[in-house]
Formats: C-alpha cells, structure tokens, sequence
C-alpha cells in the first residue's frame, strides 16, 4: 500500500489539525513546504531550515531534470543525501514550470514537449516520465503530471485541460504502481469554474489517491476567486486524505485556506521576498529598503526565537539590503521562513483549542502596523 | 597609551607565533583577517566566522564612509555592535579603495578628493579625517592613510607617494592621539625599490607606530619581487610590533611571507573565490565547476572540521555553483575561510615547534593533486 496515514488530532469548522506519518518523519497539518526550487531552500543550510520547524520541503522536478538530471541524483543516493534533507520531500510534477518557463512547448494526449530554458535541449515529459523522474530523485510525496492553464482562459479549454489532467492522473497512478512508503497526490483542476472543478475533484476521488492537491490557483487571480473554488472544491476530497494548496501563499492566503480545510501549502513568497528586502512578520510585511529603517537599532522582532529576526539590527540589515550585500538576503529569507513556520505552528493551535476563527481575525489585525506593501 | 602587548612565544628563523593581547580579545599570530567590506564577510553569519577560528576582521573605510556613513554606524552604535562582532576589527584607511574604485580622484599634499563609486557624490579624505572616521567605527586597529600607487611607476613618482605617506603618517598619528585600547599602524610605502622600502621603514620607525604594515604589495607583481621587497623592509621593523602585509595573498604567498617575519594578512582571495566555484583545500585549488566533480559523491575534504567542507558532496556544490544558488558560494566562502584559519593555526604550531622549513615544503607539496588553477 502506498500512501501515509493522516491522523486528525482535532478539528474548527472545515478547519483541521493532526499530522501524516511518513516513513522519513511526521508531517504536522496544517503544514507549509518551503521551496527548494533547484534541490536548495535558497539562501538557507539545510540545518536552518529544519530547526525552524519545518517537516518536509519541496523540490521542483522541471529544474531538477533539466540540471543536474533525475539519473545523476539517483547515482549521487537520491534527493534526500544530495541537498541533505533526510525528512520528507514533496516533487511537483514538472507540469506547471513547462508551461511558465520552458520554451516551444507543445502539449498533446500523450504529454508534452519542450524546450530548456537554459541551454534550448529538447526533452519531453509524459505522466509516466513524471513519475519515473520523481521515483528517481526518490521523492516522498509524488504529484501527478496535470495540464496548467493561465486565468482567465476560455471555458472550452479550461474544461479540455481538466480532463486531459485526469486521464493523466489515471496514467500517473498506473506508472506509479505500489510505491511503498511514498504517496502519490491526483491534482484537481478546472480554472475559476465551480462545476468543472467539482467534477475534476469526483473523478480524482473515483481514481483514487493518497492525497489531493488543488492546483491553478494562485496563478494572479482575487484571493476571493480562490476562496470560491476552494468552496466548491473541498467539500467533494475526502476527510480521510490530506488536502494541499500548491503554490499559495501570502500569509492570509494561507490562514483563509487552512479556514477551508487545506492542510499543505508550498509558496516561493517568503524565500523570493527575503532576497527582495521584504520582511515577514507577525506586525505586517517590512520593506527593508525604505529608509525608515536606516538609523532603527531595534530588531525586526525583539521577541522572536530566530536569531535573524531577533539578533540583526534593522538600521544593519536596511544597510546589507542596500549595498546588495549576500546577508541581508540570507537574514530576511531566514526571518520570513520563521514567520511562516510560526505562522502554521499557531494556525494549529488556534485550531486544536477550538478557537481558530478569533486567532485568524486577531492575526490580521496585527499585521495592520506593518503597512509597507 | 595605545597600542596593544606583542607576545612573541617562539621564532623559527625570522617566523614568530605569538599574540596580541586586545581589549576586544587575543589576536594569535600569525592571523589571517578576513574581508568584511561593507561590514559583512560575504556569505557568511559572524559567528560562522568566529567559529573558523577568526580573531580579527578587516572593514573597508572607503566602503563604510559611502554606505551608510561612519557618522550612521557611530549612532548605531559602532561598527561591533552594527555587524555583530564583538572582537578586534582593523580598518582600512579608505586610501586603497579610493585608488582602485572611487572616480575623478585628485591627490594634493593635504589629502585627497574623489567621488563615489556609488552615486557620484563627492568626498575628501584627509589624514585627520580617516582617522576621524575609522574612530566613529571604534575600529580596534587603524591605519594611517597613504598613498598606494600601482606597479610598475616611475622612480620619481614612487618617491613622491611614499614620501607623502610618511607627512601623512605623522598626522595621522598626531589626529589619533592616544586612544586608549587602540593601536594606529604605519604602513611602508616604496613600491618595488627596496631602497625607498627601507628609507619608508626608517621613517615611520622614527614617528613611533603600534604596528606597522606593508603595503602596495599584491598588487599584480610576482610573488618574487613581494618576497624581496619583504626581505628588504621587514628587518627594518622593530621585532617587539606587528607586522601586517596588507592585502596578501595566496595560501602560498602567506606561508612565504610568515617566514619573513609577518604577524598579520587579509585579503579577499578566500571569500571572493568563494563566490567563482574555487574551493581552497590542502590538496590544492578546486574549480568545483569542473564537470569532473559532477557525479563526485565525496566531500571536499573528509577529515576538515567545517561542515561546509565534511558534509556537502562535490557532486551537489558543482550542482550549486553551475545553478547559480547562493548556498554554492556559501558553502565554498565558508570552506575557503576555514582552510585559510587551519593553514594559520598550522603555521603557528609549526613555528611554535620549530619545524616551519618542513611544514612550508610540506604543505607546498600536498596542494600539487588539486592541480585546478
């Protein structure tokens, strides 16, 4: 049997906590995947990573296949020995970055063709390719290869796309077989339009998978489009099974989802905007560059256990930032990646003692301070 | 009275290991200082860098005086508490960089005017005013300003530069005054003659400094004609002050130059190397972008103590400096910096047992299997 078993320790609305055991440790729900787009959390050792709190990382199979290559990781002992994460690692399909990076693509039944966006190679990715790349890098928690559309697009080709992904989730399944010990996720698709996503989640459900993600979302629409999909959507996947969000979000994306009953959310927001000069944190978003900050000997957050956050001064890390300097990158990436974890460290809590609305309304409120965008 | 105690434990020919004793802490000699430009060792946290091994950091003036301004550290503090390194700190003069980066720079007897490199702003930098601000830094070890002119130059116009780095000595130490728990060096200028070396030497020895420096050296020339230099000036220094090569070298220059009775390096080669895929080891340079190290599953070097070098494969640091990922320069920053303070603390015990001839020939020797230039 492949698949983790998700335990639901207590519940607040749709909202839910507990945790998946897997054979590489246990994942506690809800749960936020940093991005280790090219097999590196970026700006970060992997120690610092894991002593934040997180369970569990996510690689991009795009990147990794294009460099250093699925075959080479597998002779180097799998993704886990090379980037030196022995915890769990989820890989996407490679699905979503063919669409936005790669170039001359071309999507059939069979899969899809593309182009490098490094070095113009020609390579081609089909569900069972995706999932013999993803059994190679030895990912823990595999993703079905899915066809991605941009929003908005028309309603004939948001429907074609959902159901070319659930014939591809039917394949994913077959070529993946009985991997023990590691899951295989179906992704539901279907755009902004409740009916096809609900359909996408019931065929999904008539497959049968150890988890569900939700994906073409966070792709630039209103968070309450999201919010009405995630309606329409969850209510049909299984209690039973893990829910993951892919890509979202800000840190109100994310309280709003778990508010839904997501439990597993990845998004490159905290480490792309630490390497921007952007701060997370629990008074609101920071802009680091602005030179409010020049002369200010306090911390970004005094009281925090991250000693970026708590140890650099913001007048020195407003400095770093400014002289383009590596540190302001690592300490702001570092600051956001804590925000994050403490951010769904509480969300739980929140939820475990029954007062998960009161706990989304008061962290909003405390965000208003920050008032840089 | 400035100046710190000079505690010579052994020599070994003209080789001396010992220590200076600071407010700040113990300086052992010979120490290689590493680079914080812009008050950060690139890449790297502080205490990484303490951990190495690192008694002393160097900070550019020039830098400093630019972004964001000695006035701007003073009011944070100073430069310890800014870049979170409560240890010894050596400044710059701001004279170098003002040569090598800063535009329009015109050079009078009284100082020298200039304007950023950054934003085309203009400046003056006097003697009294380096001073001034090396002590807003509350810099541990200040330098005097002068004149560094590049090799090859006409005799005259060596003469002349090292002339007025002498009247600028003089002033510098009259604008230093004695600030207690600091020490002001002089810095021999004379370019490749070593008559005029000499003549700086006299010179300086005869105002009276708390250490005195060599400076520009490595600045292109062959190594032999530093090493010469060297043996021209460094007789000339009294035993009982440090000695500081400025802005030397290669592990090979360094372990030259100890022989020659130097106490005190920095440079920039480990750190910005670090940042181009090389990796300094005991086998030699390593340009880890090399596609031989690609499928290489082996550790820098198995038996170092720093992480960076023990526990990362060749194969995934290829990984990372072919990708671009800033953990590549971070892990090969923090290697090259560890080799750099075990090839100091080797020296002191080589010297402190009386086999430093042996030890150079040695270490010469094993660095021939990395072979990567």
């Amino acid at each position: 049997m492949s698949g983790f078993p998700l335990t639901i320790a207590a519940t607040d609305g749709a909202a839910r906590t507990g945790f998946l055991e897997t054979p590489r440790g246990r994942i506690r729900t809800p749960a936020f995947m940093p991005v280790g787009t090219q097999a590196t959390v970026k700006t970060m050792y992997p120690e610092q990573v894991r002593t934040l709190g997180a369970d569990i990382v996510l690689a991009n199979t795009y990147h990794l296949l294009l460099r250093p290559g699925a075959e080479r990781v597998a002779r180097l002992g799998g993704l886990h020995d090379f980037m030196r994460w022995p915890y769990p690692i989820l890989t996407d399909s490679g699905g979503f970055q063919v669409m936005s990076l790669a170039s001359l693509r071309k999507v059939d039944a069979d899969g899809v063709s593309f182009r490098s966006h490094i070095d113009g190679s020609e390579h081609r990715l089909s569900p069972e390719r995706s999932i013999e790349i993803q059994l190679l890098l030895d990912s823990d928690v595999v993703m079905q290869l899915d066809e991605c559309l941009a929003l908005p697009a028309e309603l004939a080709e948001v429907e074609r796309a959902m159901r070319l992904s659930l014939t591809w989730g039917e394949r994913s399944k077959a070529a993946f077989g009985v991997a023990q010990g590691k899951a295989l996720f179906g992704i539901v698709q279907g755009g902004d339009v409740p009916a096809l996503r609900l359909q996408s989640a019931k065929g999904l459900v008539g497959i049968g998978f150890d988890g569900y993600a939700v994906g073409g979302l966070a792709v630039g629409e209103p968070q309450a489009t999201m919010l009405k999909i995630l309606d329409a959507t969850v209510p049909a996947l299984p209690k039973e099974k893990p829910r993951y969000l892919m890509g979202v979000g800000t840190p109100d994306d994310i309280l709003e989802s778990v508010a839904r009953g997501i439990d597993m959310f990845d998004c490159v927001l905290p480490t792309r905007a630490g390497r921007h000069g952007l701060a997370y944190t629990r008074f609101g978003k920071l802009n680091m560059k602005n030179a409010r900050h020049a002369d200010d000997a306090a911390p970004i957050d005094a009281e925090s256990d991250c000693p970026a956050s708590r140890d650099y001064s913001r007048g020195y890390i407003h400095h770093l930032v400014k002289a383009g300097e590596a540190l302001g990158a690592m300490l702001l990436t570092w600051n956001n990646l804590a925000y994050y974890q403490t951010l769904m460290a509480e969300a739980r809590a929140a939820i475990a003692a029954g007062r998960y609305a009161d706990h989304l309304a008061a962290t909003k409120e405390a965000w208003k301070p920050g008032g840089e965008a």
